[in-house]
Parts: C-alpha cells; sequence; structure tokens
C-alpha cells in the first residue's frame, strides 16, 4: 500500500511539495476563469473588477497559507481538520469537519477530473465533444489504478506538478515579455466576440452580490491547502518546520500564477461566458469555449504550437493527480472514522486490505454520481465545492486559536507566550478572513448549488451519528454479564435431507461423528412422488437413521423447517437445536446461479431461532478445484 | 396464484376467447399498418399492392388457424409447441420451439406495450412524447401486479377484447356505411400529404423483395395464436372441440377486423411513412403520426369523438392485456424448462412460489432492455418479432405431421384413418404455408433485426443445453457408491474470537455443549494492543479455555485462519474441524451493512477446505426482535 511505504520513506520538501500540493496548485488551473464566468453575467463590462477580486482573493490565500503554517508546527503528527477540531471542541465539532472534508474530497475527484476533460477538450476537440463520456473513463480508471495498488513514488508525482508549475510560469513569462518588452499587442481569439450580458443594467446590490459571487467563485482557488496539514508526519524531520516552509512555497506559487493569469487574461482581452452559443456575439453555434488557461496558451504561444500543447497536456495531468490525491485521502480519512465507529467497520483498514478497496469504489461512485449528474460541468460543480473546504478552514482555525489559548494558561515564558500570542492572532487573522467568505459563499452560492453540499454534510453527519450510536448500543447490549453462562444439556441434531446424494451421506455421516444426543434425518414433502421414491431409496440403502418426513400443503420449504425446529425447541427449551444444511461447493460464480438457493434461504431464515446453531456440510464438486484459491485469497486480503 | 384459480375453474368458449386470444386479436391493431409502412419505402403508388399482400396474410391466417385446429383436437392436455415437438422430435427440437416462445414471450411484451404507447399517443400527445418512459412504467406496473399475484377472473379478461373486436367492426361497418350507402366521401387528414420514396424507381427483384417484407410484416397479424393451444386444459369439456370451436371464432374475428381495415385504409387515403419528419411532404417538422387505427377512427367517427377515444382506448387497453398473457405464459413455460432441468431451478415453481416472481422479473427486465435499446419503436421491434413465431409455427406442425403418421401407423378403421389424413394433409397445407413465411421472414427481414431473434434463440438454445448438461453431471457426481461412508473418528472445534462479548461466549458454551473430542479458541492477532486487551479480559474472566493467537503480518483476517484449520486437518486427515463462528443477527437489512462482514468472509473461503464444517452461532440483537417473521415467511414464499 502507498500509505506504508510513504511512511518508511520520510520525504524531502522538494518531493513533499509536488506529492501534497497538486491539489492546492491544480486549483489555479480552474480558479482565474470561475471569476470571468461569473462576471460575464453583467457583460464584458464588469471584467474591470475581476483583477481587485484576484487580490482579494490572494490575500485570502495569504491568510489561509500562514495561518496553516501555524497548524502544521503545532501539530507535527498530522495537522489536518478532523484531528485539530476534535482534540479542541470535541467529537461532535471534529464530525462536522470529517463531514466537509469527505464531501470535499467527492467533489475534488468530480472538478477536478470535469476541469481535465474541459483542458484536453480545448485542444482535443473528441473530448469535448464526449466530455461525460470522457469524465466517466478517467474516474473508473483512476479508481482501478489505486484498487490495483499500484505504488507510486514521490518522484513520479513530482514531475507533473513541477511540469505544470514550469509551464504557467513560462506562459506567463513569455506573455508578459513579448506585451511589453518586445511591445506586442497580445489579443486572444475569443476577444473578437461581444458577451451579450444575460442581466446588463445590474447596479448598487445586485452589481455588488455579483461581485460577492465572483468572488466566492475564485475562492476556489484555495482548495487542497489542507492536503500539507494532512501530510505533516511524512515529512523529514523537523517536520513542522519543513512543512511550514513548504506550504510557504506553495503559497508563493499559487499566488503568482493566479495573480499572473488574470492578469494575462485582461491584457489579451478574452472573452469568456457561461452560455457561449447564445451569450457570445458572434461565435457562432459551433463554437467550443476553450478554458482560460488553453486560451492563454493558444495567444501566448501562437505560432508555437507546442507550447499551447504543452501547457494543455500539463493542465490536464495535474488535474488528474489532483483527483489521485482524493483517491488517497478519502480511504485514509473513512478508517480514521470507521475506526471511531463512525461509518460502517468495513472502511476501517486494520484488518483485511479490503477496507481501502472500498473506500476507493465509495469515492469513485460518488464522484460519478455527480459527474453524470451535473454532466462533467465544472462550472456548475464548483458551486458546490467551496463550503466545505471554507467550512473545514473555519472549523480548524478557530480549534487552533483554543489551541493556543489553552497552552497560553499553563505557560509562563513570556518568549514563548509571545510567539504564542503571534501564532495565535495569525490564526484569528485566517479565522477571520476564512469565516467572511464562508459567509460570502453560504449567501452568494446557496441557490447556485451550495445548498446541495450543505444537505450532503447535514446527511453524513446525521448517519455517521446514527452508526455510532448503534455501534455503542450494540457494544453494550453484547456486555457479557460476569459468571458462567448455563451449558445446553443436550444436542438435538436435524439433518436436512432433499434426495439421495453424497453431500447428504456426508452430512449424516458428519452430524453422527458428532455424537448428538437424538438424530432426526428431515425432508419436506413437496411432492408426493418425488417424497416416495425419498423413501423407496432410504429403504434401499438401508440408511440407519429413520426419515422424518413433513406435510407443505402450499409446497414451502423454509417454514415447516422452522416449524419443526421451533418445535422441538419448545419441548427441550434448554438443549441445543443444530441443523445440518448439506450444501454445493462450486468453482463458478454462475454456478451458485443454479445451486444452493434453498439453502441460503432456509439458513437466513433459521437464524432467527434462538438456541439452534446452523452447520454447513459443503460438498466440493469437481469444478471448485478449478479455482485458484490463494489468488482469491489476495482478492480478499485486497491485493 | 392465477394459474390454480384458472385450474380449477373451467372455462366456457365465450370467457376462454378473450381470455387467450388477447394477444392473437391485439396484433390486428398493429399489423395492418406494419404492411402500409413497408410499401411506403417505394412510395403511395406501392399502396396498390396493400389489398392483395393483406389477402395472402388472411390465407397464411386461416391455414394457421386450420392447422392448430388440429392441434387442440389431438392433444388435449395442451398443444403448445414445446410439448407436441419434444413428443413427436424429441428433445433437441423441443428446446428450439421453447427458445423461440421465450424469444416470443419477450418480444409480446415490448411490441404490445410500444404500439399501446404509440395507440395511446395518438390521442395523448403527452404519452407520445414520453414514449419510452411511458413503456417502462407500463413494464414495471404489469411486473407488479403480476408478482403481487393480483387474482383477477376471465370475466375480467373478457370487457376488453369483446370492446376491442366490437369497437373495430363498428369502425369498419360505419366507415363502409357512410362511404358506399351514404354516398359520402371519407378522407384521412393524412391523405393531404404526400409520401416522398427513399427508394422511388424501385422495380423487378427489388420491389418483389419490398413486397416479400411488406407481407412479412403483415404476417405480425398471426402473432398469438398459440396461446389458445396451450390453454386448452383450461376449456369445458369436450375440451379439443371446444378449443378448436374458439380458434375458429378468433380466426373469422381475425382475419375480418385485419382485411376490414386495410379497405378502410385504401379508401380513406392514409398515408404512413416510417420517417414521417422527413418523407411525408407536407406534415412539417411538428408532424406526429398516428397509428393506423386512430387514424381511421378519426375519419370514420369525424365529428364524434367519442368513437375516436373508445376505439384508441379499446385499442391500447387489450394491447396492454395481450402483454399481460406473456406474464402468464413465460413463468409458466420457464417453470416446464426448469422442471426438465433446462433452465435453473430458481425458475420451477414445485417449491416456494418464489420462482414465479423469479419468471417475472426475468421477463419484464428483458422487455425494459428491448424498449430502451429500440426505444419503444414497434416498427422496429416487429422485426424481431415474427421469426420466434414462425419457427414454433412451423416445428409444430411438422410435430403433428409425424403425430398422425405414428398414429395411422396402427390404426385399421378406415373412417379413423380418412380423418386422420384429412388432419394430416390440414397440418401439411399449414407447414407449407407457415414454412414459406419463414425463409420469406428470415430473408426479407435478416438484416432489418431478424438475426438478432435468431442469435438470441442460438444463445438460449447453447445456454439451455449446457444448464441440463451441468445438473446432469452434477447429479452424476453426486451419486452415492453403495456401502457405508466412513464416520470421522473425532471432532476438533475450533471457535473463532474478536473479542470478549455475549456472541463469543454463547459460541463457546455451545461448542463445549456438543461435547467435541478438542476445542480452541482461536484469535487473529492484527492489532497487538488489541489482542493484549483481549488477552487481560480472557484472565479476568478466567475463561476455561486456553486462548489460541495467530499471527497476520498483513493484518490479515481470513487467511491466518484458513491456514490454522488446514494445518490441523493435515495433522489428523480423517477427523472432522468444527469452526464455531459467532454472528449477530440483526431486524433491519442496513445493520447488515454495519455487522458480520468478516464471518461472511470467513465461511465463504473456509466452504473450499474438506472435512471442514461450519457452524454460525447466531446471536439474535434486540433489533432482530422487531422484525414480523410471519410476513418475512410469506415474502419468501412469494405470496
Amino acid at each position: 500500500m502507498r500509505s506504508d511505504r510513504l511512511a518508511r520513506t520520510r520525504l524531502p520538501k522538494r518531493i513533499a511539495l509536488p506529492v501534497f500540493s497538486s491539489d492546492a496548485m491544480s486549483s489555479v488551473a480552474y480558479a482565474p476563469e470561475q471569476i470571468f464566468l461569473a462576471l460575464s453575467v453583467a457583460g464584458a463590462g464588469a471584467y474591470v473588477y475581476a483583477g481587485w477580486i484576484g487580490l482579494l482573493v490572494a490575500l485570502v490565500m495569504i491568510a489561509v497559507v500562514a495561518s496553516y503554517r501555524q497548524n502544521v508546527v503545532a501539530y507535527p503528527n498530522g495537522g489536518g481538520g478532523y484531528q485539530v477540531v476534535s482534540v479542541n471542541y470535541g467529537r461532535s465539532w471534529g464530525l462536522v469537519v470529517a463531514s466537509a472534508l469527505l464531501v470535499d474530497y467527492i467533489l475534488t475527484v468530480a472538478v477536478s477530473i470535469s476541469a481535465a476533460a474541459a483542458t484536453v477538450g480545448s485542444a482535443v476537440p473528441f473530448v469535448q465533444e464526449h466530455k461525460v463520456f470522457f469524465c466517466v473513463c478517467a474516474i473508473v480508471a483512476l479508481a482501478a489504478v489505486n484498487l490495483r495498488g499500484v505504488r507510486s513514488s514521490g518522484r513520479f508525482f513530482a514531475i507533473p506538478t513541477y511540469a505544470f508549475v514550469a509551464g504557467i510560469f513560462v506562459m506567463i513569462g513569455v506573455g508578459l515579455f513579448r506585451e511589453f518588452v518586445m511591445g506586442e499587442d497580445l489579443v486572444a481569439a475569443s476577444a473578437a466576440y461581444e458577451i451579450a450580458p444575460s442581466e446588463p443594467d445590474l447596479a448598487g446590490a445586485a452589481l455588488a452580490f455579483l461581485m460577492l459571487r465572483a468572488f466566492a467563485s475564485g475562492c476556489a482557488a484555495l482548495t487542497g491547502v489542507e492536503a500539507i496539514a494532512n501530510g505533516v508526519p511524512l515529512f523529514r524531520k523537523p517536520q513542522g518546520r519543513n512543512a511550514a516552509t513548504t506550504l510557504l512555497i506553495m503559497g508563493v506559487f499559487g499566488v503568482g500564477m493566479f495573480l499572473g493569469m488574470i492578469a494575462l487574461a485582461k491584457l489579451t482581452g478574452v472573452q469568456m461566458a457561461e452560455n457561449p452559443v447564445t451569450d457570445l456575439v458572434g461565435a457562432g453555434v459551433d463554437y467550443h469555449q476553450k478554458t482560460l488557461v488553453a486560451q492563454l496558451a493558444e495567444t501566448v504561444f501562437g505560432g508555437f504550437p507546442l507550447g499551447f500543447v504543452y501547457v494543455t497536456a500539463s493542465t490536464g495531468l495535474i488535474l488528474v493527480f489532483a483527483a489521485n490525491t482524493a483517491f488517497n485521502g478519502f480511504p485514509m480519512l473513512g478508517s480514521i472514522l470507521a475506526q471511531d465507529r463512525y461509518l460502517p467497520r468495513q472502511l476501517h483498514t486494520r484488518g483485511d486490505r479490503l477496507a481501502y478497496s472500498n473506500g476507493i469504489v465509495l469515492l469513485a461512485a460518488f464522484a460519478l454520481v455527480l459527474v453524470l449528474v451535473f454532466q462533467g460541468d465544472e462550472t456548475r460543480l464548483i458551486q458546490l465545492y467551496i463550503v466545505g473546504v471554507f467550512a473545514s478552514f473555519v472549523l480548524a482555525q478557530s480549534g487552533m486559536i483554543r489551541h493556543w489559548s489553552r497552552l497560553l494558561r499553563t505557560e509562563r515564558d513570556p518568549s514563548a507566550r509571545r510567539r504564542m500570542r503571534r501564532s495565535q492572532s495569525i490564526n484569528g487573522f485566517g479565522l477571520l478572513m476564512t469565516a467572511a467568505v464562508l459567509v460570502i459563499v453560504v449567501v452568494a452560492k446557496f441557490s447556485h448549488g451550495a445548498w446541495i453540499s450543505i444537505a450532503v454534510m447535514a446527511i453524513l453527519y446525521v448517519l455517521m451519528r446514527a452508526i455510532q450510536r448503534h455501534y455503542a448500543a450494540v457494544s453494550a447490549e453484547l456486555e457479557p454479564p460476569s459468571g458462567k453462562p448455563p451449558l445446553p444439556p443436550r444436542n438435538h441434531v436435524v439433518v436436512l435431507v432433499s434426495r439421495v446424494h453424497k453431500p447428504m451421506i456426508r452430512a449424516l455421516s458428519y452430524a453422527k461423528a458428532t455424537r448428538p444426543d437424538t438424530i432426526t434425518a428431515l425432508t419436506v414433502n413437496v411432492d408426493d412422488g418425488d417424497t416416495r421414491a425419498l423413501q423407496v431409496e432410504w429403504e434401499r440403502r438401508k440408511i440407519p437413521i429413520p426419515l422424518t418426513i413433513v406435510d407443505s400443503p402450499y409446497r414451502e420449504i423454509t417454514r415447516p423447517i422452522v416449524d419443526y425446529v421451533t418445535t422441538l425447541k419448545r419441548s427441550s427449551p434448554r438443549d441445543l437445536v443444530t441443523v445440518f444444511i448439506p450444501e454445493y461447493v462450486v468453482g463458478h460464480w454462475w454456478e451458485n446461479l443454479l445451486h444452493n438457493q434453498s439453502a441460503l434461504r432456509i439458513k437466513s431464515r433459521l437464524r432467527f431461532e434462538r438456541g439452534v446453531l446452523i452447520t454447513s456440510v459443503p460438498w466440493q464438486l469437481e469444478s471448485s478445484e478449478t479455482l485458484d484459491l490463494d489468488r482469491w485469497d489476495d482478492r480478499l486480503a485486497g491485493r
């Protein structure tokens, strides 16, 4: 498993940066264009605000990075929101963060893959035309790769992240160089079109609200910052310091790319609309709107197509890698929550590793649903995304403030106190900023989709509490009393018989070998002819155990057996009844369709009777020998 | 179950006719229009052949009805194709008929429901616009009604069938009256349009081929004739004679309606095209082509809308009832085939009645696939339909010829011999006609969809043979040798332990009650801390059985247990090993998601080890007491 392997190899900063920040960095690929798309509702005139909104987003980004630098230093064993909040505010608030993070992971996959499809589709029209299909394939492929447990080293992650960062910075650099040094006038192809605003005369409060929406959309650039905080234990020592430095580098890169792209977009006059076919005058019905990154690359590297291909390819690649980080994080968080009994045990990795697979399959399934429902439209998906991210930011920051307060209560050293106060005020500033953004996001995006995230988070929260309550109740119910349990005085064995064949003969002989107090061969008469034939064969073979026949006027099998067993139990309630059921074991899954249906139903029904043991007597058919049990074991173990 | 009830109440002819002929009669609702649609490819000029083609189809209809009258007299216990052919040509040919009939039943549902949607859609545009949705709902509703086992009497069936027949004949009568007696000139609304032939200059062989296709399409009118032959045992005595008379009435009605509708269509100048939007000049893009029945009713009852509503409603209703007959026939045939071991035992009704439900669900699922794939287009579905129908006709008729030959070999009475010879020649004529149609259908429709039916029939045939071979092989493998089986000398019990709770304590006490030779409490160490806690608790409670701990370096659960058991088996191969597995029994299905996963996996894996018994020790959680077991038993029994 990758997690084991990573645990053994502590990562230097230059590897940790790409491993943990591909998610955060990749956000830059779709965040700037969301600002322009949101503003386009009021027409291209509203683009004048894009720069200011970008600066505001950058300010929030700086605040968040600064805050999380405090987290990682304070919690070198993993500064993720769930732990920080659970420790400082208790389980309930921790669970709120966990709900938000689970939703975030799912959206990370859906948004990143949709954005990757849009990016690749800007270069390859075929992908654009079959976007949903491409998204579905990508998610299935990612799940498959993660299920197979392909081990990828940190170095493998480093390539696309650095390639992306380098590509974007080169693009920004070349663009600014050509514009200001060479004095060229870079004009994007879409600058030729004019945006027909769907709400042309916005002013006052309505305009302010639109700008808030654009700002909230731009804050998509902050998604993924948490990943480094979660990864602190995997850094080289001193872990906290190294993680803090890495966060700083990530912040600088992120802010630089983000602002650079907005500047470039404004310089080249890129025009983008939410519904380009109707709202871009002059574009025509066949116009496929490319992503902002693609349009910038096309404009900057005009005449040098390799540049365009490089930027779109590396952007698509880092987006896929960003989705992949969720395939690591989701099962890990699921496992922690399952260990705390908030999620089903199947998600807890401590036992068989299958648990990890369950998490991967769950994540992929949810992401597929999102992609299918929203038809791989990242603009609509982003409306759902940011609320969860900022909810966990806000809670993590308030958790940190309480953390410092607690430490300050006992700390006497003035210089340490000063450092703590400084950290606390940084976290306070972060809390202020993220809380403001959270309010803005909820208000501005609620009807656009944020309500879905909030509803899902609430459902998850309630569900996880209910699961925890259930496990606790069962645990209390199962607490054994002291003292010895009563030993059933006698054991009555009932062997189910349908016809005379090897499995039945074996079941009878095994039943006898357990030396029960009484033994009964029981058959249900659903067809008089068959039952007579069974009796004749029974006598002919001189089977020494008498055959008991129960009638079934309604041609049922299960009920007469259950009735027989309950009658037996009633006549001697303290005794044990063991029902022996002969079963076939087959080598191919489809053979199960042809056998054992009655046995399964009888077993599932008998389980409800107290004091009744159900013993399967497997008969291995020849076909079962063809099965490669070792490979099956491996599969069971999730390998 | 309806079949039981019908078996108890022998049906008089006036009830048997509607019960068994709704399928055959309803074919008239779509067969005539298929002739016009097929001819329209060559333009309205080709419509001149419609009358002749109609007469030819009527001739085939008479031949088939006459032939089946011989069947029902000869086989009063059920003259269905599968029995007749199995008896006279052996199992293999019987299986060919069975494959054809299974495909037919599925197509009966798909075609009838699609035609019903088209008919109702002619009156209610909303249904037309959401045709596939309507079809899916109708199939699901039919399946639900049949799963609930709603008992409907024969009288209930009588209403729509007689209503339909009466409506069509009144329509034909009023139409002819207005045209010839009143001297009015009835003109259909669609007569105003002109058909743009997609292949305008057809002549010679190509034209002949087109006419063959039209003829083959018209033969859809014959689908459903078999139903009476299958229902002979349910007629009043003398069964054969009554069934033969009923067949005759059905034939007269069918031919009358069929030819009357074609005549009316030609008189009123109805124009129909396969793609009305492109091929009907003057119709416009919004034109919704109504069914032939609807167009005729509209024209004939112009100015009296109730007549139009009555005809379309009764046509829609009889088509739904026709689909319903398949929901009776398919599970019955499936049960017979399962009894002969050609299909999985779950489809055989002798045991629990659940089998019937399985057949209903299967039929509905296949029909849904067809409706979704072909988007509820009955014209395309009919291409698949007729080949199976005529394949079973041909085989049934050749079976009858051999039947008479066999009887003639021993019969000496000259008048009886004469009757037999006459019957044989009628069957011979029927064979000739149906064989000719079969060849025409296969040739003319192969590439239009008949290949799909043929392929599915072939797959079903191979599959059923394989299933039969599998059951035979298993049966042979399980044939017990004579002589007593060896009795395992000793019984070693292994109780699986995860933690100290009531189910485990109970499992230990029950295991002791079976008085094994040795007993082991086995736990797998996947987490050192947990295992130490278990050991401490074990000692504290002074549990008298020593705890055996096996290590699991890869944190697996199943494999170490299997390894332990196989080692135990290897050291004493003749002994028995019984593994006791404590399990929770819960009251809600979702609770199963939270429990018992490891137990399930361990059990499924241990079944492959020879000489190992698997004993479930159920622990009924309190929630399991809320379950209404009686209702559950009812559901298991399919009630």
